[in-house]
Parts: structure tokens; sequence; C-alpha cells
């Protein structure tokens, strides 16, 4: 057997997320569609996490298994050929067959886009969530560095408990303008449903200065998800990147 | 009565185009819909050019006349509060009942933009059209400089004759890489239907190598649309602004 890791983008506009369903438009469908013929059977391709129906990837990754031995390049080319518009396999490597795209997982990083003020771009519209008011960014970062660390988050997590634990670790935030957009993101070892959003939904609340920036600290310790902002949208989220142990592909390479 | 000249940015991709059409999508029903209720009339919005479905605008302009004296912010509100994400208003002034939108435009200009090479990106795929070989932009750049000026441009016409004259002046052309975009821009005083696709269409195939540079002179020479490249794609052309004189501004803000 032979396991292959996959990197890749989509816009999340038109799927109904990443997880194969009936009847809907997934990534995962149109990712095992594309290698079938290739393989001679269909594959089951394993995200590092699902995403929810509008929500974006600059770099999910998968794997998948086959008993075929691929040139990485030869199946690069099938998914560019196969693929629909908005998806796009940008890297493809032979890993180990101990490999696992969720259980190797030691983080995930998240941007979540917003556009504020009154200026609004019709080109961007699907990719960030519209504020009106302009947003106060040096308290929003404030608040969300207040939280780095190892804490219970399951005042942001959307029907809680869905895990065993929701005790979750915070290793990298950030909060910077760029353009005309905000940009938030949060880097994990791992999150709890909706997390995201419900910080971003929370972090909006406090740079239009409805609530101080002592009401992040204080939203974490309630572990009251009705403390917290609302879930912001789907459209404004875009799963960055994921990061293995380097071993897992040195190990390989050799 | 009073006069309004309006600056609108639109995404054409779920737009049948600019001009009013029975049970379409249109930007010119949007625009007039969505002020009605303040004018207690549905006005009529002359834009400066129609743009075809799938066509996308920074700078378009249109004009709407009314017996009311408004205030250019109280127009913009209404229309931020009143349009879909996909067009927006950016800009109102009002204009002496002199101006015309069509009349009065003494250039346009449209880029537009091209995707080559392997690598696609999902989240521009409406706001460019694609070619997998990378293209020779010099080669494009010295055949467009070549048709700079006065020349019947008809080869470049769909429907040919759809005008009394297809002799057009061609003021400004740009090829330029912009990140990993290939950009094509044409100014002129007007331009014949179709006829920035149908010069992208031409500039692809000798940015290919398929053609030399001489061919485009000798296209246009031809006065033959069947020696001309395709039509390119409407998804990847923007009317990027409208000139008029300065006078006419002026002669009103005094």
């Amino acid at each position: 057997m032979h396991k292959y890791k996959l990197s890749i983008s989509y816009d999340g506009t038109d799927f109904h997320g990443w997880q194969s369903q009936p009847d809907h438009r997934t990534v995962q469908d149109q990712l095992e569609t594309a290698i079938t013929k290739l393989l001679g059977h269909r594959p089951h391709m394993v995200g590092s996490g699902r995403t929810d129906a509008g929500v974006h990837a600059l770099g999910q990754v998968a794997h998948f298994q086959t008993s075929l031995k691929l040139l990485p390049e030869v199946v690069l080319k099938v998914f560019r050929f196969n693929l629909p518009d908005d998806v796009v396999v940008w890297d493809c490597v032979e890993v180990p067959l101990s490999f696992h795209a969720i259980k190797d997982a030691v983080s995930k990083r998240y941007r979540y886009v917003i556009q504020d003020g009154d200026i609004r771009n019709p080109f961007t519209r699907n990719h960030c969530t519209r504020v009106r008011t302009v947003l106060d960014i040096e308290l929003m970062r404030k608040a969300l560095k207040a939280i780095l660390g190892t804490h219970d988050f399951r005042c942001f997590e959307t029907n809680w408990p869905n895990r065993t634990s929701s005790v979750r670790t915070i290793i990298d935030v950030a909060v910077e303008r760029v353009n005309n957009l905000v940009h938030i993101e949060v880097e994990a070892d791992g999150f709890l449903y909706n997390m995201v959003r419900a910080i971003a939904g929370t972090l909006i609340r406090i740079g239009r200065k409805f609530w101080p920036v002592s009401a992040m600290e204080e939203i974490v310790s309630s572990m009251d998800r009705n403390k917290a902002g609302p879930t912001a949208p789907a459209t404004g989220l875009f799963l960055l990147y994921v990061k293995y142990p380097e071993k897992n592909l040195e190990t390989f390479s050799h």
C-alpha cells in the first residue's frame, strides 16, 4: 500500500463544506471523484478536519491510500485536469503508511477576515464578513492575546459537549489590518466546533466597543457559551495551514 | 430638475450584464430599484455603456434625473443600504443637466485579466480567464502597441456592422504581470461590441506563440473578424474607468 498527503485550497462559497453528504456538493466528494479513474477505485479522503459550508481553505491537508505507486506530479496533473475551478490540489507527497492527517496534526491556523467601515468591495464579498463600524484593532489584539495558552474553551463551542475535553492550547494569535480588511488569526493544537467563529464574533463586539477588552478573559472563565459573542458567518473563515511533525516526512524521504 | 452622476463598481458574475432585461438580474435594475423609494419614482439610469453578462466594473459611470435636490451623501447611504453585496455606488456628484454619461465620455479604459500557467487560484476564478501556457508578455506588449492610434477595428467587432463607423482611436495600452496574473489594458475613445475580448483572444494566441507579433497589425489591416483570435471569456473583463471632460464638473462645482 502507498499513502499520499495532499495540500488543498478551496473557495468554500459553493461547497457544502468538506465532508461527503448525500445530495450536496462537498470538497471531499470532488477530490475522491477526480482521482477515481486514475486509481481504478474510489479512495477515501481523510481531511485534517471538516470545514463547514462556506468556509474556505488555503492549506487544508488530506491523505488517501492506494495499492498503486504514483508519481506526485502525475497525481497533481490528474487533479488539475479533473477538479472544478473552486478547488485546487497544490502539493502531493508520498508519506509513510503510519501518517494520519487528523491524528498527526500538531497545530492548525485559521484566519478570520472582516471588512469594516462604510466602503464595500463587491469582489471580496464571499471571502469576508462585513461590519459597518470601523473596528478598533488594538482592543481586539489585547483581548485575543489575553486568552493565549491552555484553557477550557467550552464558552466558544457550539453544542458543547461535543468532545471528551474542551481544553485546548492557543499557540499564537494576531490581529492585523491588511489593506481594507481586518485579519484575526488563531493557531492552536486543536479547535472546538465553531471555536474561531465564536472568538471572531466576540472580538467584533470588543472592536466595536460594545464590550471592554476584559470581557474576553471573563467569558473564557465563565465557561458559558451564552456569555460569548455570536458565531460569526462562515464566509469570513479560512483554514490557513495544518502543521505536522517534520519527522514524518523526513523519515520517508530517506 | 437635478442630475446626478454615479460611480459604480460591480462583480459581474451573477449579473446578466448592465442593461435591464425582463426576467434577468441586471445592474441597471438593481440601481433603479434601490433608489426608487427615496425619489418617489423609478429613475432611468443611463450607463456610460452596457457591459455584458459576467463582465465586471471598477468604475462604471451612470446618471439619473429627478426633480429632487439630493445631498450626495444621502444618495450614497441609500444605495449602501439597499443594494446587494455585488454592486456598490462609491461616488455621487450633482452635475449640470447638460451632462450625459454616454455622449460626454471622452475615453474608457478596460482591463483583461488572465491567469496563466499551471497554478490555479480558486479565489480569483470568477475574475480572470485561465490559460494553461505561460504567456510571453513581451510579445503581447509589442503586438498591442502596434495597433495604438486610429484604425478601422471591424476585425475585432462581433456581428459587424453594428455601428455607423468602426473607426476608433486607441489612446493607451499596457500589458503587465501583476502577481500571478497578466493584465492587458486598453484605453480608447470608444469600443466596438466585444472589441476588448477579441483583442485579448488575439493577444493570447500571440503570447502562446501560436501567432507572430506581426499578426496583430495584419489582422487590423485585413478588416476581417475571421482573421482575429476568439472572443475571450467575459469573466476576465473589467471596465476600469470612464473619463469625462473636466469642465463639466468644474462648471458645476462653482
